[in-house]
C-alpha cells in the first residue's frame, strides 16, 4: 500500500485533528503517502483531495474541530455520487480510505467497501457516544468535560433560594452525556430519552431536597428527552419552582481535546493505518479495555448501544 | 468605629467573596470587628448576623458566588422591615454597614442612610455593568471572560458550511456584555437593547460574508434585545440560514473571579472600610482610571449608564 | 455492617473528594454510618474520627485535594501506633475501613488487614499511575490534563527561533505522565526513568528538526529521569541551544478533577462499600476495561507496573 | 497615507494577534493597505514583508503568541542594518510603521523616527508591565490570570501540613506580576526586586501562621528578586520548612488572551492606524483611565515605572 486517504465526516468532534495527524504521520513512518479529503463525502465527489505533509499537521493535535472540515452530502447517497467518489480515488492511485465519523459516516464507508471493494477502515468519532462496538468514541471525553465545566460554573453561582437550574445537553437519541455529567456534577435529577421520566416524582424529590435545606437544584436534560425550556415551564407550573435555563449548544463540541481523546485518536489513527497495511478492510478501530482492536462495520452498524443502567442507579444513590 | 457589618445582595457575582474577605481583613487590621449578614436584606431583618474571623474568609478569594449568600426580600421594602433591620444592627452595636450589590441593593442602602442615618458605604457588584459612576463593577470582567471562553469554543467547532450561531448573553437592559464579547470574539453581528437593529441589514451582511467564503457566522444577542431562540427562527425564515442556538444562562455568573475582579474587589473592600473609618457615608466606592474613589449614592442612582458608541463602531469596522 | 470509616492517605490527588463522597452516600443508601478519619494514619492514631453526613460531602465532587486531608505518619510504622489505631476503630464500633491512596498507604492497609484482621478495602489514588493491578488510578487523568494544558500554553508562545523548552513533570519513578503528555502535546522528545536516554541522539534529532524549519522544540522530562534545569544546562552546553525551563510542580496535582476521575472515584467508592457489605477484605478496587472489580492487595503490592513500550514507539513515530 | 506596515518585536505576549488584526482591519476600513513584517526588525532588514488581507487575520483574536513571529536582531543595532530596513520600506512605498513590543522594540522605533524620519507609532506589548506612560500594556492581564490559575491549582492541593510552596513568576526587573498575583491569590509572602526583603522576617511570619493553624504557605517570587529554588533552600535551612518549588516559565506568556487584552489590543490597534492617518509620529498608544491616547516615545523611554507601594500595603494587610 503506497497511497491512502483520510477524511472526517458528519458532526465534527474534538480529537478529529489528532486522528488525522496520527494517520498522516503513521503513514509517513510506513512510507505511505497520505491524502486528505476536505469536507467529507462532498470533497470526495468533488475531488477536493490533496497530499498532506507532516508539517501541515503540526500544531493540530490540541485544536478542536477538524481542519479537513466536514459537510453534509446528499449526492453521495446516489449511485452516481458514489461512483464519482470512487473515480476520484482511483485517478490518484489511492488504495485505502480511512473515514472518521459517526454512524452515518460509517454507513457510507460500509457501502464503499461492500459495493465497490474499496479497502476501508472506519474510526468512531462522535461526542454522543452512540457508536456500538467500542468502549467509547473520539470526542466523548472532551464533550463531557466541557459540560461538567459549565455545570460547575452554574453550580458555583446557584446560591439563591429555591432556584431550579435546567441545563440542556447534546447526545441526540442517546442519554449518555446527560447521565455521566449528572453523576459527575452531582445533579439532583437527569432526564434521558432511554428512560421514561415521571415529572411529578422528580418535582417531589426536588421539593424534599429544598425542605431538607438544599438551596438549589440542578437538572440535566438530554436533548433527546425534550427541551429544557419546555421542561422549565412545566417545573414552574407544576412545582412552582423559580427556574433558570441554560442550553449549552455547540460549546459542548468545542475546545481543545482532552488528553484521553488525543491519545485515543492517536492510537486509533495508528491502528487504522496499520490495519490497512495488514490488509484489513470493512472494519472500525475500537477501544476494548486498554487495547485498540478492530470490529466489523456490519456488527457496529447493526446494533444499538444501550444505556448503562448500573450508572443510573449510582446517579440515583449519590444525588442524596 | 469598632463594629461594622457587610452583606451581599441581589444577583450574585464573581468577586463578592474577595470583597467580603477584604472588608473582614482590612477591618481586623484596623481593630474593627466585622459582622457578616447572611442572605442580604432578608438576613438583616431576621438577624442572621455573625462575627466573621480572618480564618473564615481564608481560601475564598478565588471562589465564585458569595458565601454570605443573597436573597430577594419584599419585606425590606416596607417601613416595618427597615426598622426591624435597623434594630438588629443597633442591638449588636454595629455602627457602619457595607452593602455589595447592584442598583436595587444600593437603593436599599441609600434608604438606610437617608431615612435612618446609618453610616453606609456601597460597593458596585453586578455582571451587567449597568451601575453609573464607576468605570466598571465587580464581576463584569469575569462574566466577559466566561462568555468569551464559551464563544471561542463554539467558534472552534463551527466549521460546517452556512451555519449561523446565535449566542444569548446576560446584561438585563444593558448591552455591554454583548457588545464587548462581540468585539472580543470577532462576532459577525451583535444585538443590544440600546440600538434599534435592522434584521434585514444584518441578514444581508451575513449573506455577503458567506458569499466571500466565510464558513460560519456568530451573532451575539443581549437578553435585553430579545430571545436568541426567536431571533434564530427569524434568521431561518427570512435569511434561510441553518441556525444553532446557545443560551449561556447562569454559567456567565459562575467560575473563579479573574485577577482584575479579585484586585478590584480587594481594593474596594479596603476603601469601603477606610471610608467608614474616615466618616464617609451615603457613598459608593468607584473605580476612576487607576484610582479607587467614592461617589454619592444619589449621583449613582439618578443616572443611567450609556453604551459606548465608539466601541460599536469598532465592532462594526473589525467584523469584516 | 453498620459502621465503616474512610480515609485519604499519602500524596493527595484530584478525585479523592469524589471518592469520599461516594463512600459516604453509598453507605447511607445501605444504612451504614460512615466515619471520616482526618489526616490519614495520623488521624487514625489520634482518634481524629467523626461521622460524615450527606450534607458534609455536598459540593465536594468538583473540588481538588481532599477535605479529609492527608499527612505523613512515622508512628504508624510501629506496632504501638498500629495498635492505637485499631483501638480507635474498635472504640467506635467501626467494622470496616476504606483507604484511598498510593502504594505506601495501601501497604498500611494490608498490615491492618493481615496483622489485625480489620476488614479493609483499598482504593488506588495517585497521579503517578504507578499502582499495579488496575488500568489506572484516581487522579491520573486530571494530572495529565493539567500537564497538557500547561504544555499547550508554552507551545502557543514558543514562536521565537531555536528555543528548546524543557518541562519537568511529576511521576516519581514512573515515566507514565511524561510519556503520555509527550504524545498528547506532540513533544519532540521525552525522558523517562524506565528508558536509558542518549543525550547526543536527542540533541541531534532536535537539530535536524530545526534545520527542517521547526521554530521550537519541546522536551518533557520525568522528574524520575533527572532535573529539567540540569538537562537544560546540558542541552545548552552540548547542543548550543537557547533553553527555557518550566518546573510544573504541584499545579499538576491541583484543579478540579476531570469527569473521568470523578466517575472513576464515584464508581470505586460505591464498589468499596459494596465490597465490605459482601464481606470482601484485603482487596483494592480496580478498573478492568469498563468494569470495576477487586484485586488482592498482595498482588497489587508485589508487582511493579511496567511502562507501555508500544506507546513509546507511537511517541517516536508521531514526533516527526 | 495609502500603505503602512505592522510588526511585533521582542518577547511575544498574548494579545499581539488581536493588535495586528485590529491594525489590518482598521487600515482596510480606511482604504489603507497594511503590510505585515515577519520576525520583527530581522524581517524588516531581510524584506520579509507582505500585504495582509482581512481573511488572513480571521480567527486570530483568540490566539496567544504572534503569527507574525518575533526575533532578536543584532544587525538592527548597526547603522547599516537600519538603513537596509528603511530601504525595504521605501521600496514598497510604505509610509508609516506600527511597532508592537516592549522597551527594546520601542527604542528601535524611536531611532527609526528620529534618525530617519519614518512616521512611526508604537504599541506597548509586554507581560512584565514595565512600560512607562500607559496604565498597562497588552499581555499583562492575561499573564496575571495565567499565574493566578496556576497558583489556585497549587493552593487547592496544598493540604498537607507545614509545607511552603514557592512559585517563581516572570517580570524581569519588575515585581508587578508577583505583587498582583500575590494579592489575587492570597499568598503569605511576596518577594519583588523593588523592595529589599528580610528573609528572617518572612520566615517568622510564616512560622506564626503555622502556629495559628494554617496548613500551608504560598510565597510568590519575582524572577528579578532571585531564584525560587535558591530561596527554597534558604527557607529549608533557616526555617526548617518542607518546601516545594514551581517555576512557571513560559506558560505565563501562553494561552488565549483575556477579554481585557483583546479589547485593549483592538482599541490600541485602531488608535495606532488613526494616529498615523492624523499625522502623528514618534508616539506610543497609551491607556489612560478608560481612554486610549498617545504619549511621546521620548517620555515613555526616559522614565521608569515605579511599583505601587499602596498595593504592597494591601498585600500585607490581607495576608493575615
Amino acid at each position: 500500500m503506497k497511497k491512502i486517504a483520510v477524511m472526517t465526516s458528519g458532526g465534527d468532534c474534538p480529537g478529529m485533528n489528532a486522528a488525522i495527524r496520527s494517520v498522516v504521520r503513521t503513514g509517513i513512518a510506513n512510507d505511505i503517502e497520505v491524502y486528505g479529503i476536505r469536507q467529507g463525502y462532498k470533497g470526495l465527489i468533488e475531488g477536493n483531495i490533496d497530499v498532506l505533509t507532516s508539517r501541515e499537521v503540526s500544531n493540530t493535535i490540541q485544536r478542536g474541530g477538524t481542519f479537513l472540515q466536514s459537510a453534509r452530502c446528499m449526492e453521495f447517497k446516489t449511485e452516481a455520487g458514489q461512483k464519482q467518489g470512487i473515480e476520484e480515488l482511483e485517478k490518484r492511485g489511492i488504495e485505502g480510505l480511512i473515514v472518521i465519523g459517526g454512524d452515518g459516516s460509517l454507513t457510507g464507508a460500509k457501502i464503499l467497501h461492500e459495493k465497490y471493494g474499496i479497502k476501508i477502515i472506519g474510526m468512531p468519532g462522535s461526542i454522543d457516544n452512540d457508536i456500538f462496538g467500542t468502549n467509547t468514541s473520539i470526542g466523548v471525553d472532551t464533550a463531557l468535560n466541557n459540560i461538567a465545566h459549565a455545570v460547575d460554573m452554574i453550580n458555583e453561582t446557584a446560591s439563591s433560594h429555591d432556584r431550579t437550574f435546567l441545563i440542556e445537553v447534546m447526545g441526540r437519541n442517546c442519554g449518555y452525556l446527560a447521565l455521566m455529567s449528572a453523576i459527575a456534577c452531582g445533579a439532583e435529577a437527569v432526564m434521558v430519552p432511554e428512560i421514561e421520566y415521571n415529572l411529578e416524582k422528580i418535582i417531589d424529590k426536588i421539593k424534599v431536597r429544598y425542605e431538607e435545606g438544599k438551596s438549589r437544584s440542578i437538572v440535566i436534560v438530554a436533548e433527546g428527552a425534550g427541551s429544557a425550556i419546555d421542561f422549565g415551564k412545566a417545573f414552574q407550573l407544576i412545582g412552582g419552582f423559580d427556574t433558570r435555563i441554560t442550553v449549552l449548544g455547540h460549546l459542548q463540541r468545542g475546545g481543545s481535546p482532552t488528553v484521553f481523546d488525543r491519545i485515543l485518536a492517536t492510537r486509533m489513527g495508528a491502528a487504522a493505518v496499520n490495519g490497512l497495511v495488514e490488509g484489513r478492510t470493512g472494519v472500525m478501530t475500537a477501544l476494548n479495555g486498554r487495547d485498540i482492536g478492530y470490529v466489523d462495520l456490519d456488527y457496529v452498524l447493526s446494533n444499538k448501544r444501550p444505556l448503562d443502567t448500573k450508572l443510573l442507579e449510582i446517579a440515583e444513590d449519590l444525588s442524596l
